[in-house]
């Protein structure tokens, strides 16, 4: 999977990304793996950009955030369809969502005119084949379109919107992709050695544990030293990855143990859990 | 400018990017505009992909942040240096800024040996024509390579160290390259009317102040409209910028005004101020 998120607030550091961060943990947490998170302006030059990359890349989901709304500098359906070749055309289905939804805040007495005026049927303009996802707590729908190799799923910029049709539309979709299988992650935390000294203890972990990735986070190499060493593992089941895990962290524990360092692992109740 | 982050950790949701927040920032708020941010793994083949276009896309500053550490997974450097067509080579000047902070640990009894492990020398291996950069809080020299058309800089993951390093050895840099040129920003809130209402005064006013960006971001469309304004803008002095802003600020505000809503200006303290 590659996340492409869209919008200047992201890059002149106005806003933290927490969109990234949250699908690609939920991503994970599904066993699909994340390989690259890009970001880019509101600009269809720079969206297309890194859009048809994306595509190049072939990567299997690419999933973008912002840029649906009804302004102008929403432009990420008009980066889309650059990007794939398509032309933007009037979506019914679309359309028909965002008008009932229209309808409905009216009748609430939340807006006071209920018409499409043509800056709320912009949203309805989506590249050629692509099918609209209903927006559970929003306006704008959710977009997604089949290429040759990749599905292309565009979403609202708002957390709240895009985590809904992430978990109404998206995740069935990971879960038949990734055939089950889940992403597992467990914590050490190893004191009293240093960094470097533990180096050449993850690598012979890793050597002998070939299903467990690790690595580690040095809290400080100056005071006391602290490490977090993280383990992971994409497997069928639950037993199958704390087995993994475990042996992995009992054969770390050791070594650490002989150079005079202490490894405890955190938490026991987030022991076997998503990032 | 752009940067290039490089962490397992970020493509799994572990961690919240808020590094490239703080670069994309602080380069903003002196002049120089991040056209992108991109978030790779610890592998050498995705690092140097990843380079590979930035310098292709003729950026010329190009920040990296992570994977400059001792451990196997510090892969940063081999990216670069696979992305440059450049040999890795030890740096006599970059070994000498290492050794001097184990030795100083040492006597401070922070660590029990002081000599150069292999673990250790690696963070002095660096692309040929490489210049480190000193270090003020930790161990990892930060790296500067000249290329023809980039400045790329690889600075450590850890945050405390890649400010400073950035503060010390970038800022200067940056300061050079924009000529003075500062970022200013200001927000409107804009009250009681919608954003596909408020849509076509932005582009009215964004028209008529050419020098001016404008981007909106609705919080509510179903409960009482509330939309921030963020205006921005590039400039050499303050003066020259609170006139653009306010000029622009004062037109939108009538015209929101004319369709029954408010608008206002948000704290004063914060008006003119860095995202």
């Amino acid at each position: 999977m590659e996340i492409i998120c869209i919008g200047n607030e992201l890059l002149i550091g106005k806003i933290l990304n927490t969109n990234a961060q949250w699908i690609a943990r939920r991503a994970t947490s599904l066993g699909v793996i994340v390989k690259r998170i890009t970001v880019v302006s509101d600009d269809v030059d720079e969206i297309a950009s890194a859009v048809k990359e994306a595509v190049q890349r072939g990567s299997r989901f690419i999933i973008t955030t912002g840029g649906l709304g009804p302004t102008f500098d929403d432009k990420t359906l008009e980066g889309i369809a650059k990007a794939l070749n398509r032309e933007l055309k009037l979506n019914e289905k679309a359309l028909k969502m965002i008008k009932e939804k229209y309808e409905s805040y009216f009748k609430a007495g939340k807006i006071e005119e209920a018409e499409m005026a043509s800056y709320r049927a912009k949203m309805a303009m989506l590249p050629e084949g692509a099918e609209p996802l209903p927006n559970p707590v929003g306006t704008a729908p959710g977009v997604l379109i089949n290429t040759m190799s990749s599905i292309l799923i565009a979403l609202p910029g708002f957390p709240h919107e895009m985590e809904a049709i992430f978990e109404s539309s998206i995740v069935p979709l990971l879960k038949k992709e990734s055939k089950g299988l889940t992403f597992y992650g467990a914590s050490l935390n190893v004191n009293g050695i240093m960094e470097s000294t533990l180096a050449p203890l993850l690598e012979i972990t890793m050597r002998d544990n070939p299903h467990v990735y690790i690595k580690s986070y040095p809290r400080s190499e100056k005071g006391e030293p602290h490490i977090e060493v993280y383990l992971s593992t994409i497997a069928e089941n639950s037993e199958i990855a704390k087995s993994r895990l475990g042996r992995a962290a009992i054969q770390l524990s050791e070594l650490v143990k002989e150079k005079g360092g202490r490894a405890r692992a955190s938490g026991s109740s987030k022991t076997y859990s998503s990032p």
